[in-house]
């Protein structure tokens, strides 16, 4: 009998909300006796400005392999393809360094496509999690791109599922193990009690608000597509929610061509009006965000969670514009234009529906596990063929 | 009646072989009402050791928007992986100079990733020519991955756009304009004497041959994916050909990870064995090397010209390797493993049967015009869903 | 007769600070019939956190050659050295498009250093502004290093011509032109009124102030070397002048390692404590910024204006810490160490003491049209050895 | 009483030259016990096309730390910019993963700076070894500046001290050491027969020679600061050598902008006339090198090792042109134009002259011991102030 050494996996994780969504995985690959886990942190997960998830991930119990810098500063698209040409020349010599048997990459942000490239154009098994999935801006483009760069696909859901496979990859590379994500809000789900002090605990700006008697939450990105427009659609989205007067809980948007724009949008906004019913975050740890979600009368804005987790956890959103465009709904989802009128009625009659039932339809509670499990058994091959 | 200006098309050439393969194109665009060229010369098309592909390009009359140096040197695939992240950090500073209106990128080397990045995440739609074939390296990957970045798909042959529709793209922003390497051929077809002295043209290594007897040309590059046998599969071609005695005429290797592995293989074999019936070239005008290939009694190696023009001129091919697998071959092409005697028998095979039909699979002669015509015609749309 | 064509002079522009100095000289070189200007503006000057000093720049008239984004973001000294690494590959692009005659580079921040070098290694005769000063941080090490790599040396005092030519310089290529921030000073100090609405041309956070009984000015920027002190520093500022109760105007720090630090002390610290007295602001244009420091009580903090246009203005300085450290100074200044009681105190004296008698030590006021004519003049030789 | 930890003292060595001339101050750290060598290989040092200097690095018994890929390939002095920001970006990363006590760089290379940059940058105290000399090129302005950024000084002769001293630097930070390539050439000198077949050990090109009679070695680099006329200069020189009619070893230029036109020129040469008593060498183990010379007739060319090295042997030098202008020489040196009948004349009187007597004008043979000494005795100081 022969004992072999661990695989060693690296995951790089670039952003926040990519760390929140894959964190029972890190867990389960970190516990897991035949692998090793290398986790690089890049891009704005090390940024204050971002909300510096990288205590978040130490404070979680991770030691941290390598961190890498790479977010180029301008208000452009430019910098976003060179924040990622950046990305592939550290990413390289950070995997020449650690020499992975595997490197995992995670969903579809514009900076993933530099660790997809790094690890294949240096023969090294790449792992895509979350692939397989419609949205309705650049990052259909690099999500689907990462797929065919990539050697074996972890997906969240059976739709993805069946989108990959009719990308042209062969079936047996192809698992739906469903979303990571899920597995905070399955313990959150269990026991939804919002039983700490988040003014307290998180700080941000403005007044402490009474939560008593319900409250929204707010979480709106710029579109890559819409660049533009970022400033204008952040504008009728606090116009809405200010004409309403319920308490709200507004998260800051994370790093992207456009995040100027909203932010300064949020920022002028907030200067020129007294807001006395809103609170601004600009992060928090995961489940005590989803034990936020789970008591919110309605969640507003354009992030995924809302299409995830939400739909688990069958709270109800409003969701706004063109950003989860193409993906896979739960019965909690209502969808409006960028229109001011449109966003104010649909939060009405969604706090008056209610929550929802739980819908399974990204997964139901053990991703972790299952992918950790994956990545032990998959072969180690990175040449592939298109299957027709 | 309004005018408008002529749209910017940027075409990209990052290697002396892209540069033959899109000629005619590159001609046709220049000379189009509806389109100004911006041509953009970098990689390994600048540089001395990979035969200075630029002088030709100036030769031909085009003028260059210009030149990008991103070639880092280096024997191993992580310099693959920063000389890409180094040309999308100076195409991305090109395009917001030159402001293109479309950018076009050309085929499947692995550089040719950074100009899909660049003018994607810049919003800049991106035209891809010779997508949706099928080969067996690093290239497949690459290959469809821009696929996937890509706007509007020009391709070369029915097998590629069948593909690219498979791969769920809009079938009506793909085109199928044949091969624009074919429209040289076709004037090389009409009128094929070889009427130059191509050692006074060329000059090159080794004694002056005598042609009139016939001869073969080998043209065999490195596989990316077998990355560390490079130096041993070319050492038993050189042993195949070195053992027939035949006129030979041989031109090196582009640049890729393990060029030096090949490079160093003939180096050494011609420094240890006296070869006086090979001749080496770094280079040649692409009109005088289909003209030395039309009256060649066999390629050997694994260029995708056999697979190409070869198919349209019906000259015998025999091909070596996993490179051209899964292309779409005419009846001209025999192929065979990494093995010195299987190498030998089917260069005699060849060699004996001579001249094929000629086989219009990859285009009829008139690509170059139709891809003017596509660029000239096609929407300016940088946004896409996957179809299915 | 012969004709020819004009010199065409690159200046590179890559922080707010640097544009104000070198305004007049900018005008002056864009009016001189022998000279063209190319404005390059690069680093923070494009950056909406440092006051997007690009929009100044073309308000007043300049047009823009080339823009460089080349900060990376990170609260940290690598990427002040990634910043620099990137800027050369940048600039090396934008000098081999614009082929000037001679590159111009202003003082000594550590991102200047990325001009000299692409400059001189590209063998381009290279002018440096405001050399042979002595000050207390990594620009020292910086200042005097592109003094050997620059080929002319236009400074702004005698003290500073008498050091660059004991660097070694050959004394022809070292002229004291006086500093063109003197020169905007000169016209303030000829109409002295504050006769605009600072706070309703520039906005800024915090109440309206009632300027008419005296106000401070504050402005105080970290010290590279003293990274890890930077928040502490700023504190004991703030808590100094905080406990002062006059009108205070704080200046927001450019971009530096270090200034995160800064910049979160004077955010937390605002958030913290009610300071009706404070109003911060982020930049303000070059002219309307002396006249504020003209009718200011004193100048606190650690900036170069405290030493240079205060001089000539004879406005009281409280000059904090080290980064100041060598350079001449003219009666003004009083200098204090980090250290609340002491800032207080000097504060205090300063303010009964009033305004000080002009000096010239940086200049009288002509040193852009000496810039200009010394440019049109000097020798393009990039060929250079020490004189011992 | 306290035990310390070894300081790691992290040397950069990016090119073969550099290595041959601090290898002993290298076995000399490594050896040291207050000292713990982090050898990083970058540059040309790890390419194939200069030699692959690391294999001898590997050979001679260090362990490499990290290496280092930033050569970008380009014909021009552009690429030499690019490749220095490349070393920026890629040491401050090696620098953050090492954290090293101390950083040192040798000598004058242009991609020194990078080096030079990272280091002081990042607040690492910075040794510069051989600053202080005087040379007519690109090398004169790099050595200098790097003075001017580091902190502590070793250098190779009376007369580097005194410049570097005048430079501004504090007098208890420059130390002389002598050369470490003497150190070698002690060795050859106490037993210089030449007792190995240098055409067995290193191949290289061209017929193998009867030494038994003598031989000239030439070895001639190009000049940046002349870098269109590099093809010229080789050319000059190679009429000159190839009319003598001695036997004659000639190694290959190191990698410099122009270092093509001097590779051209003598591959073209070499395959234009029949060169019979000429052998070329790419590269050769220092002691071996050394042994080479001590038995040659001549050394011809411009290398910097006629003015060391050769002044410690005693052997005859030609020097041509501007490289080594203004460096100390022994008796041993003749100094000539580029100009074919001066080379001609020059190697004749030389050759006729025979050994010249030794000097000591780069040192003793103890600098490798002299240099770790001082690296475990010198301050850990990154901040500085100018003298004067």
């Amino acid at each position: 009998m022969t004992t072999t050494a661990p695989r060693k996996v690296c995951v790089v994780v670039t952003a926040r909300p990519s760390y929140s969504r894959i964190k029972t995985a890190l867990h389960a690959i970190d516990a897991h006796p035949e692998l090793t886990l290398q986790l690089v942190v890049a891009g704005s997960a090390l940024l204050e400005r971002y909300g510096t998830a990288v205590h978040y991930i130490e404070a979680d119990g991770f030691s941290i392999a390598a961190r890498v810098f790479n977010v180029l500063e301008g208000e452009n698209l430019t910098a976003q393809a060179k924040t990622t040409g950046l990305g592939i020349m550290e990413l390289s010599s950070v995997f020449a360094n650690l020499q992975p048997d595997v490197v995992v990459t995670v969903a579809d942000r514009f900076e993933t496509m530099a660790t997809a490239i790094a690890a294949s154009y240096m023969n090294i098994p790449l792992v895509h999690i979350q692939g397989g999935e419609v949205t309705g801006n650049i990052d259909e483009k690099v999500r689907h791109a990462i797929t065919k760069l990539a050697d074996r696909h972890l997906v969240a859901s059976e739709d993805a599922r069946q989108r990959v496979i009719r990308l042209g990859e062969v079936p047996e590379t192809v698992v739906n193990t469903g979303c990571p994500s899920i597995d905070l809000a399955a313990a959150v789900r269990a026991s939804p009690a919002l039983d700490f002090d988040l003014f307290a605990r998180y700080g941000g700006v403005g007044e402490r608000l009474d939560l008593s008697g319900g409250y929204l939450v707010v979480m709106q990105h710029p579109v890559t597509t819409e660049y533009a427009d970022a400033r204008r659609h952040i504008e009728l989205t606090l116009a809405a929610v200010a004409s309403l007067n319920l308490p709200t809980l507004w998260f800051w948007p994370n790093v992207d061509a456009g995040s100027d724009g909203t932010s300064k949008g949020i920022r002028v906004y907030r200067e020129r009006y007294r807001l006395p019913h809103f609170h601004f975050f600009k992060n928090m740890e995961g489940s005590d965000f989803l034990r936020v979600l789970a008591n919110a009368r309605c969640l507003v804005g354009n992030s995924s969670v809302g299409i995830r987790e939400c739909a688990y956890l069958g709270v109800p959103v409003v969701n706004i514009g063109t950003r989860q465009d193409g993906r896979q709904r739960g019965p909690n989802v209502r969808d409006v234009p960028y229109d001011t009128e449109a966003i104010v009625a649909a939060i009405q009659q969604q706090v008056a529906h209610g929550l929802f039932p739980p819908s399974n339809v990204y997964g139901g509670g053990a991703a972790g596990a299952m992918i950790a499990a994956e990545l032990a058994r998959m072969g180690l091959s990175f040449s592939k063929r298109i299957t027709y």
